[in-house]
Formats: C-alpha cells, sequence, structure tokens
C-alpha cells in the first residue's frame, strides 16, 4: 500500500460541505466516488485537513488516502481529475511516508474570506463574495485584528453546535484585512480553528467596521468566552479554506 | 397600459439561453413567471434587445412589456426583483413611451468576452472566462481587430444556424482587446451581431494571438464570405452582453 497526499480545490457552491453525510452531496463522497472507480469497486477513504461547511470554498484543501495500485507518482493528479466533477480540482499529488495524517499532522491553517464592499450587489460574484453595502472602516478592522493575535480560549467565536471535545484554546499567528476598492479581504492565520470561528470572527470584524462596535471591545469579548459576546456568523460563500501547513 | 423598460443582469450558466423554448429553463421565462405572479395568473410578454444563447451572461440586456398595473416607477424594479430567482437581476425600470420597442430600436450592442490567459485554471473563474493556456499576442490580436472595425458583410462570421432571411451587412464601431496580467478582455460595439458572431470572431482573434493565422488574414476572411473561412467558435461562458443602446 502507498500512501498518497493531494492537495485540492473546490467550489462549495453545490455542496453540503466537505463530510459525507446521510443527505446531500458531499466533496468527500465526489473524492471517494472517483477513488472507487480507479479501484475496481472497493471503496477507499479518504481523510482531509478538516471539515469545510456547506457553500465553503477550498483552494488549498491536504488530503490522504492509501492505494494498493502503482500509479506513478506523476500521473495521480489527471487520474483523479478527469474522473471528478468540474467543481473539484487535484492541485497535486504525492506519495508519502506511510505515517503521513493529513488531519492529525497539520500544524497551522490559512482561512480567507472575501467580501464585497460597494452599494450595489455583483451578480457574478455571489458565490464567492458576500455583499456588504455600508462603507467598511477597514483601519478600525485591522486594530481589532491585532486584539486577536495570540493565544487565547477562543469559545466566544465558536459554535455552540460544535462536537469538540476538548478545549477551545487556540493561537491566532496573524489576522488582517486588505481592501482593493471594493473587494475587501480578510486573511487568518492559526494552529487551527474551531467550529464556524472564522465566520464568527468575519462577522464581528464586519460589525466593528460598520462602527456598531470598537475594536477596543475584542478582549472582552474573547475573555466572556461565551458565543453570546460576539458578532454574527458571516454566511459561507465568502470563506475560503486557502492554506493547510505541515513541518 | 403603461411600458415598461427594465435593465436587466443574468448569470446564464443554469439556462437554456434567454428566448423561452419548449425544453430547458430560459430567462425569458423566469422573467414572464415573476411577471405572472403579479399580474394575477395573467401572461404579460416580455421582449428583450435580442437573445443570448445557453451559458451567456449578461450585464445590461434591456427588455420591455406592457402593464395594467399601476405600480409606482421606482417600485418596479424592487418588486420584480423579489419574484425572480438569485441569478437575475433587475438593474434599472422606467416608464417609457407606448412606442418604444426593447429590439427594433436598438442602435447599437455591446459584447465583452473574458478569457482566462495563464498555464493554471482558476476553478472558482470557470462559469465565467475561458481558459486558453498559451500565451497570447495581444498586439497581434489588435492589429487583427484593426481589420475587423467596418462595414461588412460578416458571412464568414455567422453560424450557418441562424434563421436570419436578412442580409448580413453590420457595423463594427469598435473591436480592441485588453490584458491586466492573466485577464484579457476582448470589447466589441457595433450595429447589431450576427448569430454566434462575437464568439466567432473571438475564436479567430485567439487564432491570431497564439500565432496560427496572421492579423492580415482578416481581411480575406471576411471576403470569402464563408464561416468555413473563420475561426472556432469559442464557448458561451466568456461572453457577456456588456450594453445595448438606443437613441
Amino acid at each position: 500500500m502507498e500512501r498518497i497526499r493531494c492537495v485540492i480545490q473546490y467550489d462549495g457552491t453545490n455542496y453540503a460541505g466537505y463530510q459525507v453525510q446521510p443527505n446531500g452531496n458531499t466533496v468527500q463522497a465526489e473524492l471517494e466516488k472517483a477513488l472507487k472507480k480507479m479501484h475496481k469497486g472497493e471503496r477507499v477513504k479518504v481523510t482531509a485537513s478538516g471539515r469545510t461547511d456547506s457553500g465553503v470554498h477550498a483552494k488549498g484543501q491536504v488530503i490522504h488516502f492509501d492505494t494498493p495500485l502503482t500509479i506513478p507518482e506523476s500521473n495521480w493528479r489527471r487520474a483523479l481529475s478527469s474522473l471528478l466533477p468540474d467543481d473539484i480540482v487535484v492541485s497535486s499529488a504525492a506519495t508519502v511516508d506511510p505515517g503521513f495524517h493529513a488531519r492529525y499532522d497539520t500544524t497551522g491553517k490559512e482561512y480567507r474570506y472575501f467580501v464585497w464592499n460597494a452599494q450595489e450587489p455583483d451578480l457574478f460574484k455571489r458565490l464567492y463574495r458576500y455583499h456588504v453595502r455600508s462603507q467598511l472602516d477597514i483601519e478600525a478592522m485591522n486594530l481589532a485584528c491585532e486584539y486577536l493575535e495570540g493565544e487565547y480560549d477562543f469559545t466566544s467565536f465558536c459554535s455552540p453546535k460544535t462536537d469538540l471535545k476538548g478545549d477551545k484554546v487556540r493561537t491566532i499567528f496573524k489576522a488582517e484585512v486588505k481592501a482593493e476598492g471594493p473587494e475587501v479581504s480578510f486573511v487568518f492565520k492559526g494552529s487551527g480553528f474551531l467550529y464556524n470561528m472564522v465566520r464568527i470572527l468575519v462577522g464581528t470584524l464586519l460589525e466593528v467596521g460598520l462602527g456598531e462596535r470598537q475594536a477596543a471591545d475584542i478582549p472582552a469579548i474573547i475573555s466572556a468566552e461565551d458565543r453570546e459576546s460576539a458578532g454574527k456568523t458571516a454566511p459561507p460563500q465568502g470563506l475560503f479554506l486557502w492554506e493547510v501547513s505541515y513541518d
């Protein structure tokens, strides 16, 4: 058996999220369906760095699986891509040490969130951007970002629907907001992220950007350790799992 | 009865084109369905400046219809938009002279076509861009554009499937190619365009951009008055009906 590691991209618009579930089409199910075809009907389990929610996209999701096939490393990418639908792409594939684990070995993740900040919506961006009509104060949001960087218990930024058993302490290495005309992008790099954490971070930062909260309110929101203290959960279509890091 | 003129946008991805047809969902059918709801089940016929093909988008399609309703002009846009699916948007609506006709009164149209010119495809642009891997010679394409401007019989750039009875003489006021990094855009302004004309113009220009034809071949292609003499028909998803002009 060989272990294969792939970097994949997907457009989450038409999926009920990454992870296989009883109802609805998922990215994992499409990957396993393609692999099943390559393996003469045998199921091949795919493990990802983590799940993404319905409507959330990925530019750099990482997966691994084990295979008895002896396909040259360089052919995996094309072979698998040709069996996948148009909205899932394999960016790279490589043979890795059988000890490699796409989920347990992650050392960090980067998420990006995109907002279309203009009076008028842009129809052709609706699947990949969250439309915010009122002008955002980028400086205020960046000030708030500074309070988010560091190691904290991020319970306030975690959906109560989480099935997480362990603690909610995570480290945000970097949080930053950039604007280029009406395109506003949020970058978050961290050790790991809780359920809906990035979308709640963005929802809270947007409230700062709209003047509904102050940047200096962030420490109190964090220390409340209460989901009610933070802002709304921003919608899924603006969110991209951008990169997953390993040692 | 009042005549209402609307500018509409649509994402053509999920439509079998603009015009109502027996099989498949169309933009016109969605518009008429929304108007039927507003008119207590009565059919309201919608007339557009022209059709667009399956997968083709519109930023500035113009339509008109007649209504017995006395809704203030300023409310039409929102009323109609609220009954339309997410991928059709009414940009503006106004009461016009009952003699106005969205199709017969056009004095010109602008189409734009977008190419993603990079080695790697961009998954998140696939619905709105045509991916061309090899680097395009923008200067050569602009040279070819100069030969296209003017009044000519454009039979060579018209699909043989056209049901047009009249002549194929049209005037191209402006043809231009611009590049911003991997984003290449084609702009065509003309008196009117034949069936598939813009897509055949783009397909031919791309062959010039790839060095498969010379810019100076264009006059001979035009004068052949033969579809076989021009290049391939570029795929629909890069094409946008950008603006329709009236006096």
